[in-house]
């Protein structure tokens, strides 16, 4: 075998694939849970069909784009060519001091899939089947490798004088996500009841154990997603990263619950669910650059601003049923950001860095996603029609519903 | 400590037996899921039985069967005696460049409840528990070591002139137990209603989110199951392994996807979930010979075929509620096949001594389980009463009910 | 990077604190699962709020109570400071040949929670929130991390003539946990209509499926909890301890299940699901130290104990709808004990300071917990009132349900 940190690193990136890969689970269990049973099937559906999508088109073309490599590489653009493949080198530290080639593509291609899980949740309930699919379909196969590629495929962002700075993906994986979202929940318009008479009517889940499942899941899984983006075992520099990872997002859920129940007198669970994914979104940019005493700065943040932006999203109407835009948008802009702040680089520079990746990133992510929504709604459609939304999408798409509990014969 | 690879691939392979554990777990969600809640507890409870009778059957006779080691080593039957032990070397790499004594024990031991567990589900919601529980214990205490030792303990499949290729247990795992399904289905027969005036009539499952949650911790486990099957942490086999697993269950999904929408018009997600696990099951006799481009081909095909044997046993009226024989018998059959045709040493010679482990194992694990069950079925008594099964078995096995979800005081 | 021991034990170490991590999602279903789901919300917020103050507060004071290191070391109280941070040194083999000192503290903090989710389960169905946050966070804070220093922080269990050997918790985490939990229970008194005219009236739980997933998360999770403990990836000793902690585990299963069915004539899924536990606690304070025959005994006999106890427990009407005391501290003192009758060190010598630390950590959590939950009784109250009892805890505390499975539009 290969020398020792080679091999060891190369484990440890795929075992954080295996982490990242159940927070697919977790976000169907999540959306599952925070949305109506009559809807549970479709929603289950999409959330096993995405990530499958995902690392098949990942391996046809999304790998190639977001790491066009030095032959075809572009500050905005390039592409490798489809397909993957590999010579020999490509399963030897030939390829890279910390992994193979097999194991780059596989941690890679379990990330793109959650900027179109990221959608699903906030769509839900009412978008058609099919054309969500073919959205999916091209914003993992296309959107999200390109703007991945402007820092993490060595594109413009990486170039800057003072580079822009995300070190899991605040920016490029869980925004990339919420502007897609944005696009959708605009487009669509909210569901049936939700604002009625000039109020907002809430509409609450189905099952807050699922939805528990859920976050609890989606906090496991980040152990891979930022302890793998480590891209090695090294011991300092992983156990940093799980440290803040792990105080952002208990002090997410502290302070999710500290707002909620200032705001609303009551402790509220799924206000602390989301508390506990707003800190782990917040401190994805950064957990690498900054002490434990920073992260739960941004956990604690994140953890109460995700409590005003849901209250805020639903006065201005847009009608997210799972919070995604929240979550995944708002705090990740809020961490990217932090990193210039409270980060070891932290500067005006280092600021302005940041800012010019979120405005980018979002223009790109918010333009494409809006236009091919605009162009599904107005050839296939993008809403179910009303008939279907109030019986529910499992009967309308699906012929099936997902519970018998009365027990049948 | 030892020298570092030794240290390494034995710390992966015990993740990975966690991991291959995490699948009994979906395994007891997947078939609760898919069948009805007035047996659910009676599922549970097997499946929580299964692993444990399992793991201590494999100590006291099992491991000793299936690795009998070079002095009682036969092509055919060996045994090294009852219980495990070990002197100072089984626990340094004197035993095994790649692992310890234990950490092969524990790791072959976590395989060796699943061929039961897979029969579990196939005569679900009437099988007696008492004789359910004696088949498992003499099926995985003896039929399942002894059929693997002829690969994997040295026996003659190992020893032909070709020697038949089995990575992870595509036939030594999962046709076995589908072996033993397709016995007890068809000594059990069609659960009461299944099959009425000449009409099939399905009986959906009662929770999808359960089955949902089920499918995606066996792909969780497949991570272990196949990537700790490389038995060391080697990086260019065991990162090739995960990338052909992955992208085998990914294209699954899909195979399944569009079968099912092309023969009953529907995107039915109970079969995209089985589209999943047969892509699993057929990557798994190959996974690590054979391209990417090879186990997408070989995860839609195994997708696609999974459906029509579905549609296919309920057509013969074999009623089987999870879909086991076609996961398992069928994909695992197909998949070793496949490696005679797409592996790296694909030949025709390759090809038949697939065909000769498929036929031998096939043969000694059906007439086992025949024979063990038609034993049974004349003493104790294979299938509850009429009564009971209306009534449910965890009211008739059990004295209880799964859920109470109406509140009660 | 370093030397590539350091490397892997730091890695495995952070690894098992991932599955420590899923204890907590174990704990919460299992919890939710047993109870009825008029209590499910505030069940899983409790569960969802417990790790995260857990950890926060061991970054704040537990970890330097815990280990107050040499300059501050005393036999039974000693403190290094509030908050944690770390020079160089503290990431590199400087801090300790097997990990860092931000992975020690993560893995440390990540234990911590455990014993007051473990109370939590006890007090369930009826205990006012306020008082149990209150309650969780001083006894996560204090109690715990100063009962931990006797033994693993250096102090006076540790420096007995004989040391006190507690390999991964049975006493200083599982013990600590029950006797909080039985000073609750003690306190509270029992739910309303659980013993009515002298009898005892059984609660169901509302959900066998969340309570068998729970326990095969806390089964998954143990191997993080018990071989993490190990404090390095040597390969004898994490194999040997992995093989032990599976078979006491599976034969828990086997142990209550059968006595479930000598007691009551039935084979129980509960019990079942308990035994297991039971041997996990069991084993955990010698699965170093003896062979995995040894802890197949303890495993069965813990397991048959379990179902003893949680009948004596509701005979002297001391209600604790999961079992926890049963589970943990009666399984963690007979565990501890068998240390010193089983263990390589056995001897009457031994078995004497296993007896000293019982009782000495015993005193002190038990009179802890009594103490605080009195001062709590006596002025915020610790019981929600009756009315409140019997609407469910969902609606009194958090206004929210659990569940809509009828569907609403």
């Amino acid at each position: 075998m290969e020398n020792s940190a080679f091999v060891t690193s190369n484990l440890w990136i795929l075992i954080a694939t295996a982490m990242v890969f159940v927070m697919h689970l977790g976000f169907a269990t999540l959306e599952a849970g925070l949305t109506r049973s009559k809807n549970t099937v479709n929603i289950l559906f999409k959330n096993t069909l995405i990530p499958a999508i995902g690392l098949l088109t990942y391996a046809g073309v999304g790998f190639n784009l977001m790491y066009p490599g030095e032959d075809f590489a572009g500050g905005i653009f390039g592409f490798a060519g489809f397909g993957v493949g590999t010579d020999a080198a490509g399963i030897t530290d030939a390829y890279n001091a910390g992994y193979t080639y097999w194991t780059d593509f596989l941690f890679q291609g379990m990330f793109a899939a959650t900027a179109a899980t990221i959608v699903s949740g906030a769509v839900a309930e009412r978008v058609r089947l099919d054309s969500f699919l073919i959205f999916s379909t091209l914003f993992v196969a296309i959107a999200y490798p390109i703007a991945g590629m402007w820092k993490w495929g060595g594109g413009f962002l990486n170039t800057l004088d003072t580079p822009f700075l995300d070190f899991a993906g605040s920016t490029l994986v869980h925004s990339v996500g919420g502007w897609g979202a944005l696009a959708g929940v605009w487009l669509l318009g909210p569901r049936l009841g939700k604002y009625q008479g000039g109020k907002m009517r809430p509409i609450p889940g189905h099952s807050m154990p699922l939805a528990t499942i859920g976050v609890f899941l989606l906090w496991f899984g980040w152990f891979g997603f930022n302890g793998g983006s480590v891209l090695s075992a090294d011991p300092g520099a992983v156990s940093l990263v799980l440290v803040n990872t792990n105080l952002a997002a208990a002090a997410g859920a502290v302070g999710a619950a500290l707002m909620s129940l200032n705001l609303t007198k009551r402790p509220d669970l799924s206000m602390a669910l989301n508390g506990i994914l707003a800190g782990l979104v917040g401190i994805t940019a950064g957990a690498d650059v900054m002490g434990p005493g920073s992260a739960v700065i941004i956990g604690l943040f994140c953890g109460a601003l995700v409590v005003a932006a849901v209250l805020f999203f639903d006065r201005i109407r847009l009608d997210d049923p799972v919070g995604a835009i929240s979550v995944h948008l708002v705090c990740g802009v809020v961490g990217t950001l932090a990193v210039g702040v409270l980060g070891e680089k932290a500067s005006l520079a280092q600021f302005v860095s940041q800012l010019i990746g979120v405005l980018a990133v979002g223009a790109f992510s918010f333009l494409f996603s809006f236009g091919l929504f605009w162009g599904l709604k107005r050839t296939l459609g993008l809403r179910v029609d009303e008939e279907e939304e109030r019986g529910g999408l499992d009967q309308g798409e699906h012929g099936a519903h997902a519970y018998d509990l009365a027990g049948s014969e």
